[in-house]
């Protein structure tokens, strides 16, 4: 089937090798989508530069959107929500492909099974190359959750869609209901940002958001946000929160996204009566939060952790951005200036500028 | 309508006075109790030796069961269940009433409203003395929710329902479906133990029950365990558990009732991908817990806290008692040797023989 451009990842101390690489034949149920768009999430940023080791080599880039190419045999002819796929349609996938029958599947959290496949994030081989962002094709596996989205998207919003959206809705929907209760986002980077406008439109009475940075804060205004609480002065959060609330004296949920353990923990003495934490951020090793125990039995809270997300969440995404992409300005979060042969110039801006997003257009279908 | 005997606790250095009261007229929508049968909850063990502060003077005594002597003006004709009520049923009520219709009752949390009243932890003022189990009497206040129970059911198990027994089913309830899941209870008192059969009766795949006292422990395993721990021996709870747990590597849920920070810790450390901690025993001052918020998101853990019940955790817990008391030997857990005049006998039992629980008899109707 021809050959197919990849940008390759060896190593922390080398740059990424654009090179090429023969398509294979399509094995049974598989895929191949013809990548249009990628952005770089920071778990790319974090390898690129060592603070993440992966399996290498291999092709980073996880957020992305293409349109179906070629059917192998048996392949889905519908996506999750039962739409016909045909050739040329425009999807999104999960960033995981995993068996449905194992036992963490049926758990709902498939993206903990024991086969798990995880596009983005594995080695490239003789058998398997085509797995991630950066490269014109990916060739997606049986048991992958794919939806069909809309033409009237943007490229770099619809790419955000499979990871950084997804992994919102799942910290949203362990969450709970949201209607009427006061919000705090702490971590207003990528998914923080997101969460906030997901917090508001799903009925939230009060949206706060809390950060080290300025300028992100800022920029969650745009989002939903009533208040931001700009721990970066010297205040705590608590002063902060209870000058800033209107007279609220505690808050309902918490969702973390700055795995920060003195936000996780300042932001958790906050909770009132019933109160949840969810958090997501905490995904690197750190020193121990302290709980207090009493508190959470008296005060009947919750904590619940969420890594990653089911495919229910990758649903939840779509609809998300499919409804709010002219509520919220979602496309100032990427920054949309590279090309697949500007790999290495994306990563090196994505580090200096520390931008949400640095988006890389793939093939010049748009 | 005539006097009353009660038993007044005032303060830790003085014995429980019996006395006389007059029962005063019933107000609108109260219900007059004549108490049966009132078991000794660790709580009144604590106040009664200055553990605990409550307020003074009062009548002690939450685990109570008795029956209708009067309906005041538009008492409630039907219980819980929506079964009628009449003089003479023998019934179990919450140990709550507060407002249905405030914040934290909608929100499914009524022991927690704001206008709490908490039979057995009430000051007795001009107007309203007769709300403890150490009375001849109680007066049911409006809102209390009231469950009518089978004539079947001992006394002495028939009182333990409305404190130990409601408390399990809401720890229970809040662990989630426990169909398959292997399961940890931790501390085997009178609530742990109460858990273990209900972990049992729920479906649980396998039931480890730990403590440091042994005899506890044996006891346990009339109540459902399936293997017991004793981390009094100088053995880690995780080598415990993976010397007994017959090639498991992790439970999916830990009930702990010990309030104890070590062990919560440890028990945590057990939980596998997707599990759930319920604290139920840490109800007084003690250090942080230390908890690895990494752990948390990465096995997508959760921690929930529960204080007191709700009005559904009180109907589960006379359903469970119905259904099980030919199944489980709860009656050797009450040691039912004392009269309402022996109450400070019966006290000083309790302290000193640390019984699950003691009786007391208080009119001669059984």
């Amino acid at each position: 089937m021809g050959t197919c451009k990849i940008v390759v990842f060896r190593s922390a101390d080398q740059p990424l090798a654009l090179t090429e690489t023969v398509i294979p034949l399509l094995k049974e149920k598989e895929i191949l989508i013809r990548n249009e768009y990628a952005t770089l999430c920071r778990s790319d940023l974090y390898t690129y530069t060592g603070k993440r080791i992966e399996k290498n080599p291999t092709i980073l880039g996880h957020e992305i959107v293409g349109r179906i190419e070629a059917f192998g045999p048996g392949a889905p002819e519908r996506d999750l929500r039962g739409n016909s796929l045909k050739i040329g349609d425009r999807i999104t996938w999960a960033i995981f492909a995993s068996n449905p029958e194992s036992e963490f599947s049926k758990m709902g959290m498939p993206q903990k099974a024991e086969d798990l496949f995880k596009y983005g994030h594995e080695q490239i081989t003789p058998d398997s190359s085509l797995h991630g962002g950066l490269s014109q094709f990916t060739i997606l596996r049986k048991h992958t959750p794919i939806i069909k989205i809309s033409e009237s998207l943007a490229l770099p919003v619809a790419a955000i869609i499979n990871c950084a959206v997804a992994t919102v809705s799942g910290a949203i929907r362990v969450a709970g209901n949201l209607s009427g209760k006061n919000v705090l986002i702490c971590g207003t980077g990528m998914l923080g940002i997101i969460a906030c406008a997901m917090a508001r439109s799903n009925g939230a009475s009060k949206v706060f958001a809390t950060d080290t940075n300025a300028e992100r804060l800022v920029i969650s205004k745009e989002f939903g946000v009533d208040e931001i609480l700009e721990t970066n002065s010297g205040n705590s959060l608590k002063d902060l929160f209870l000058e800033k609330s209107d007279g609220l004296k505690s808050i309902h949920t918490l969702i973390d996204f700055s795995g920060s353990p003195d936000a996780m923990e300042e932001a958790f003495g906050l909770l009132g009566i019933g109160g949840t934490a969810v958090f997501i951020g905490a995904t690197f090793p750190q020193r121990k939060i302290q709980i207090d125990a009493e508190q959470v039995v008296r005060k009947i809270l919750t904590i619940k952790g969420l890594h990653n997300y089911n495919e229910q969440d990758l649903d939840t995404a779509v609809s998300f951005i499919e409804e709010n992409q002219g509520i919220y300005p979602f496309e100032k979060l990427i920054y949309d200036g590279f090309s697949l042969e500007q790999s290495n110039e994306a990563f090196l801006y994505a580090l200096e500028k520390n931008d949400f997003r640095v988006g890389i257009t793939i093939n010049s279908s748009k």
